[in-house]
């Protein structure tokens, strides 16, 4: 099989009032919309390194698509189309058929469409580029917390990781937890609702200390944080019980759940956003002038975070 | 170091006009002309399969992200931002610093900006996407061929299909042929100027009669060609001479050149165009509603074109 027949066979979903074309030449082109400004982004999942080597296809196509719909999320914008750059050591028609529907299926949900391609012989790696759009100047930044922020995180917080400590332990973590770790959700409404509510925002996606330093650093702000006050499972506090392993919740990563400040003048506005949608979002913390980030709590390790290299 | 410091230091490049943010933050914010469309591409380059193994980090910068230009420029678009996605086996400075400057400086030569990337450990592998505009509706596309076009090629065809085979032979090809290989010149300019002069155009890629057909296949029309005019240099010609080797020069792939129809109407305006700029283009055949493609001259043999798989 070729390229072009490879394309044709199971990336051809038809065309979009978006795209005036897609799949078929150069490149895609894209009608925009004078009100808004582009957001885009990319990242690169490799076998082994981001996924492991028994991940189903749909769940490498979800995962891909999903992680990097969560830095849509964090910008507070919303999803229009991407390109999928995918390399794959043969051609095996079942797993293709797999990823292919399950890439659409989520593209359907979130309504973002696939404008373009590329497909290259290789150790198995799927780079997805997103582009969502803002409206002028209200995208959500990591540079806009504000001292007196009370900072917040969306849901609980290290459920990939924990399913993927207990996967490498040989034990079986919940379905609940395992479904974190290969299929999260982007938090994409919870990002928009927040744009016109949180001062900074940013994705858990490598930790959350190592996350919310960016929006510290950025900001030039620092922070205090209750470690007692993060959100977890039942799962993982037993666990935690268990081993004193924090730093699966401080440094654990994967979450692409949100971490975010909002002022307290916006507080009511928070709430009936709670209330509103299926979403729970907890006070972890809050912003100061200390250009550090404080740990108070049960906790007090040292931890260490991802590291890509 | 770990992927924050090594974006700081290789790939901060400084703020720009168009990109409100860059590097730092989720994703990048792009401010966007609304007389204009996008125009998106995506390719991937891995070692061994696109760039020889002892290839220099600055050769691989400048051809990953030329050959990304070239989709633009067989848009007829202008470039306007990209982004990086670089897998790398380890971090060595040394190649870090070469392939970030040789990126800079074909960035800076064509004024299209860096606006975000990510960075994974892996086999050596680069995937841009690159971003430009078109004035609305004047997108040059594949699928506009019209019966009685002429068609045209730019420049010389195959010599980076002939430096690769001498390469892969242990015979030294002239520095021409290898500049072409490793560092081919995308033909944004011409492509532009064509936008408004000829029908359809594609960048050859694959190889010439390959990329062709896609025209003809969008443009539901055929062609006749004649071989003895496709314009080569004289080394590959006396190599052609030597081995009858027609398959390299229709099916040799990675010449980045342009191949457009024009109508013969529009001939005044191509010879003009041709005088201006530093760029040749030949004639090399006739759009006819065949629906076949036809080669006449010299060559009668059938050849295979580039399979990715």
């Amino acid at each position: 099989m070729n390229e072009f027949s490879l394309i044709e066979t199971y990336f051809n979903w038809g065309s979009s009032s978006l795209a005036n074309l897609g799949i078929g030449d150069d490149c895609a082109v894209i009608n925009i919309d004078p009100n808004y400004q582009l957001v885009t982004s990319v990242d690169t999942l490799i076998e082994g390194v981001h996924f492991p080597l028994n991940t189903s296809a749909s769940d490498i196509a979800y995962k891909s698509l999903a992680v990097n719909l969560s830095d849509l999320a964090a910008m507070g914008a919303r999803a229009k189309y991407f390109t999928l750059a995918l390399t794959l050591p043969n051609i095996k028609k079942k797993w293709l058929s797999q990823f292919s529907a399950s890439l659409k299926s989520l593209s359907d949900e979130i309504g973002i469409i696939l404008v373009g391609g590329d497909t290259t012989k290789g150790t198995l790696s799927i780079t997805i580029n997103v582009t969502g759009v803002v409206e002028k100047d209200k995208a959500l930044l990591r540079s806009s917390a504000q001292v007196g922020d009370l900072i917040f995180v969306s849901n609980t917080i290290s459920d990939a990781a924990y399913a993927w400590k207990q996967l490498q332990n040989n034990q079986i973590p919940s379905e609940y937890a395992i479904n974190h770790f290969n299929r999260p959700k982007p938090q994409l409404v919870l990002g928009q609702q927040l744009s016109t509510i949180a001062n900074a925002c940013i994705d858990i996606s490598d930790g959350l200390e190592q996350d919310l330093k960016h929006i510290l650093t950025c900001s030039n702000v620092g922070a205090s944080i209750n470690i007692d006050d993060i959100p977890l499972t039942n799962e993982v506090k037993t666990y935690i019980a268990k081993t004193n392993d924090w730093c699966l919740v401080l440094a654990g990563g994967d979450d692409y759940e949100l971490c975010f400040t909002v002022p307290v003048k916006n507080m009511n506005l928070l709430k009936n956003l709670q209330s509103k949608n299926n979403v729970t979002v907890t006070q972890i913390g809050i912003i100061n002038d200390s250009m550090m980030l404080t740990k108070i709590g049960t906790f007090d390790k040292q931890c260490c975070s991802y590291q890509h290299f």
